[in-house]
Order: C-alpha cells, then structure tokens, then sequence
C-alpha cells in the first residue's frame, strides 16, 4: 500500500524537503542547497528527486510508496498545470513546468503551488489554524503574501491571482511605489519595508524624540530595530507601531469581511515582534470589522515557522489526494 | 429515478417558486404572497410546500421525483445546519430551522443559503458568471450585498459571514452610520441609499449648479434621478456618480486580490443606471487593482433579474448533490 508523501519547499538558497506519512505527521525533514544555475529548473528539481530517493533508501522505502508529491515554489503557479511562471529568486525567467518535468522522474500525483499558498495550508492542518475549514494566511515579511483556505481548500482563483493580499491599495496618499508597479499597495506600508518606510516619511515631520535616530540618520533602520524601541517606550516608535497596526488590522478585516475564517494566522519575521504589534492589531481589528464577521475570528501567530513551507507542501497531497479519493 | 429540483426565493412581499431539471434547465417558475402573521416560518414554509405539491400535480410529477429542495432567505443562515438567525423582513425574530420544519413536509435534501449567496450561484450557473468557477456578484439595492463563489462552491466562512461586502469599511472619515451599527461601511457610500447620503454631503459644500436642486431640498432624491441627470450631463450628478463608481471600484479591486474572480457581477437596481456607471467602475477598477489579479476579470452586469433567487436556490442542490454525489 501507497503510505507516504513527499514535500518540498523550494526557496531561493535552500529547499526544505520532507517526507510525511498519510496523517500527514512528519517521519523526516532535511534541507539541500538550492541550485539556481539552470533556468530550465531541470537541474534543480533532478537534485531534489535525488535527495529524495537517496532518503528513501535510507528509510527502507521505494518510490512505490509514494502517495504523491508536493512542491511549494517562489513564484506565480498555474495550479491547473503545474507551471511556474517566471520565479525571480530561482533565476527561472520562463515557464517552468515543475509538474511535468518532476514526472519524468516519478510517476505519481504532482501537485505545484506558491509558497504563500503552502504556509497557509500547512497552518491549517497542522499549525494555527488546525481543525477549521476557513483560514487565512498573512505573512509578514520583506513583503506583505498571503494564502486563504475556503471549504477547506486554496483559493487560487480564476489565474491564480488569488490571495494576492500585499497589493490591496490601502495608503490613500500613495506615497510609496510598490514593486507591483503601483503605488499605495498595504506592503509598502505593512511589511519590514514598510515600516522603513513610514519612518522615513515622518520622523521629518514630527517633533517626537527617537532612540533610533542614530539609525535614521545612517539609513539603517530595520522594523525589528522599531518594535523592540517601541517596546520600551519609544513614542516615535510606538506611533509607528500602530499606525503598521492599523493597516494589519484593516486588511484581516477585509478577509473577515470577504472570506470570514476562523482564523488568521499571521507569520513570517515581523509576526515574532510581539504583543506591542499583535495587541494593537486586535485592537483596531474589533473597531474595524462588522460585528458578525468578526465573531469566534481568532487573530493568531502561526506555529510552524519555517517548517510551514513543506508540511503544506504535503498538505496539498493530503487534501486533493487522501481526503478526496483516499489511499489506495 | 429522481428528476426534478424544487427551488424557492422567499422575499418579504413574494416568494419566488421554480421547478428545474437535473441540468438545471427551468421547467417552470410561479410565486405566491408571503405570509409574515407567523413568526415560527412553519405557516409560510407549508405555504410554499403546497404550493410545490399543487404544481407537481399538474405538470404530473410527484414528490418521488425531487432530488432535492433549495431556499433562499432573506437573512443570515447557518448553511451546515439550514437555520436562519433572524430574517427580519419575514419578522422571524428568534431562530427558524427552515431545513427541519421543511423535512416534515418532504423528505429529501434541503439545503437553504441566504438571498445574496444563492442570487450568486444563479448567476455562476446560468447568468453572466456562467462556465465559471470563480464567481464575485455584488448587488447594489438599497443595501450592497454580495457572494463569492471561490472552486465553484460558495463562501460562507466559518460562522456565516463570508461575502458580507457591504460591511467594508471605505469611507475613512466615517460620515455615515450603517444600519449594522458601524459607520464608514461601503454600504453607506455606494448603493441606492449612498447615493442620497453623497448628494446631502456634498451639495451644501459645492458650487456645482444641478438639475435636481429641486428634489435634494424636497427630501426626494433617488439614485436613479442623480443617475439620469448624470446622464445629461448635470455636472453635480457626474460628480456624484465618480465617487460612487470609485468605491464599487475599489470593493471589486478587494475582491481580485482576495478571490481573484474570473467575472464580477454587479446586480441590484442601480446595477441598470447603465454605462455612466460601468464604465466610471471599470476605468477606477483598472487603475486601484494589482495587475495580475485584473488579468482576464470581466465586470458585468447580472443577466438573471428576479430569477437569479430561484435559479441560485436549485443551483443549491445542483451544486451539492448533483454534481458531488450525482442523482440516485
């Protein structure tokens, strides 16, 4: 009998990679270098099929026990096709058909997602979000991505646009340009960048005093360098802070009010800063959302830090294979 | 073998009644008075049931031949367990199990969904949204209502409140309060009762000269007047118009990036104020949503009118029974 999945969580330096049994409990994780000299993406994905196999022996399994494989990409995925469109951390400048190219080296089910995608799932099943059908994913990085979980499954949407949630047009005024090309996007005001952002837009206009401003002035501020000043009482900092805050708090309002989940999972560096942020996220949070939208909604961090990316990975086997056809 | 799919659409002065195939082709569509005298729903709920029975006698069919019962309700309903919280224009003030009281009379699978959700899945199975299955229809009425179709299945959330668009907060100087005890909701600003809202705001402050001077000092400002008059080119009614096709603009740009839906449906009375409307939507529409998530999204206007209720209430057992489980 077919017993275990294979996940991988392909990212710009390592993939993280993992094998899990059909509860999707974990039996094995380990990570290699990522290869990003070819691409094609063939030359990777050979050394994670590799990785894989040689794995495998050592576990006294044979690729015969494959339910299937999961791959989590840094990219935009065709989750139809398991094609790759253009994923800049991997040099991979065209198509990419992860799926087809995996095939050739074994032959079972292959689901591709993107990375955002992954986390949001593997919270779900076994991180933050564990035992609901409706959860959003909100990570808080260098940038602002997102991943929402609808009856139990990824809403990716008619071309997979879907949860794109970093360039929801949230700042009015426009000031910062988003990598998207537009302006205004909630991951210029939002993310790590964001908070660089905000303080070197107002610490000229304010009259606060600022422990960091030895840091503005050398260009070096960082959103951690902000949360811990504002931890101790920094006013400039603390401004900053929430006004970062509100725009979280806006946009799981908006997925409250859109997608209603149980929970939303906030994750990635900046969801570690603490209560200063999360407290002040809750806050603005309950004056925002319409009242039933909100009820029994859980603001939580996510749990699986880093190893989000491959047990969501292997979600994707577990929820479009076992649950829905079983093992067999 | 079972044929045929029993549909109502219960409103506050009608219910709309359907018979459907198994393909969900409209054998037949009738309505009668709703009743309110009973606040329990079992006195209209049997209404609709003989009204059902009388009507499968004459086209010769009997209660042998339905697959199932579908129910749209003018309220907030609990899809899991087919209980309506309150359906204040049916003065049904405590809760009604409609799916309970309904299997007393027939015994088969009922499935009740609130009014909004199934006008939705109406129009993703035979309207503008049709081939489909990622679907948003928005209803500008009095109100702004709205459901999102996301893997062809509707969103409700975990507590029911998903798609429930009109409660998102735009207006950011909150200068209207919202029937749910907010202010600031869209609801407020775009729908038949925003429109008005907007005209009283704005003309105290504005130089602008209009044709419908005479209606905002009577009190008697309709959206359709202000729309008409946009139309003419009354300069203060354009004005008007922009802002009210910016904010449904930017509820459809919230919804790309959330859901990424392949059509848009914009529905309701002010849905037909015609191209002075569509066209101010999509052009702000294209310039506030993140590129990807617009690619290949069409914003159209609803094709079904009033029977987007019953089609939408039989799309119910079309969509959970037919085609999960197909017909016994």
């Amino acid at each position: 009998m077919k017993q275990i999945i294979l996940a991988a969580d392909i990212g710009g330096t390592t993939c993280k990679l993992g094998i899990f049994d059909q509860a999707l409990e974990r039996i094995e994780k380990w990570s290699i270098d990522t290869d990003v000299t070819d691409p094609t993406g063939v030359k990777l994905l050979k050394d994670i099929y590799e990785a894989f196999k040689s794995k495998l022996n050592t576990l006294n399994y044979t690729v015969e026990d494959v339910i299937g494989v999961g791959i989590g990409v840094p990219g935009p995925v065709d989750f139809e096709t398991g094609v790759v469109h253009g994923a800049v951390n991997l040099y991979w400048n065209n198509k990419v058909n992860v799926r087809d190219i995996f095939k050739q080296f074994i032959d079972c089910p292959i689901y591709v997602d993107n990375d955002a995608n992954v986390a949001a799932l593997g919270e779900k099943h076994k991180g933050a979000g564990q035992g609901a059908d409706d959860v959003v994913a909100i990570t808080l990085g260098t940038g602002l991505g997102g991943g929402v979980i609808s009856n139990g499954e990824i809403v990716h949407g008619h071309n997979g646009a879907g949860a794109e949630l970093g360039h929801i047009l949230v700042d009015i005024d426009q000031r910062f340009q988003c990598n998207c090309g537009k302006s205004g996007c909630i991951e210029t005001v939002a993310s790590a960048t964001g908070v660089v952002n905000l303080v070197h837009f107002y610490y000229p206009k304010l009259t606060f005093r600022s422990s960091i401003l030895h840091l503005i002035k050398n260009n070096q501020v960082t959103a951690k360098a902000v949360f811990d000043a504002a931890k101790e009482g920094d006013p400039f900092c603390i401004f900053i802070t929430e006004r970062v805050a509100n725009y979280i708090a806006y946009l799981c309002s908006l997925v409250s009010v859109t997608s209603n989940p149980k929970y939303i999972v906030l994750g990635g560096g900046m969801s570690t800063a603490g209560l200063i942020l999360i407290e002040n996220i809750k806050t603005a949070y309950r004056h925002y959302t319409f009242k039933p939208a909100q009820e029994g909604t859980e603001i939580v961090q996510a749990e699986l830090g880093n190893d989000a990316g491959i047990t969501g990975a292997a979600g994707l086997i577990y929820t479009y294979i076992i649950e829905k056809e079983g093992v067999k």
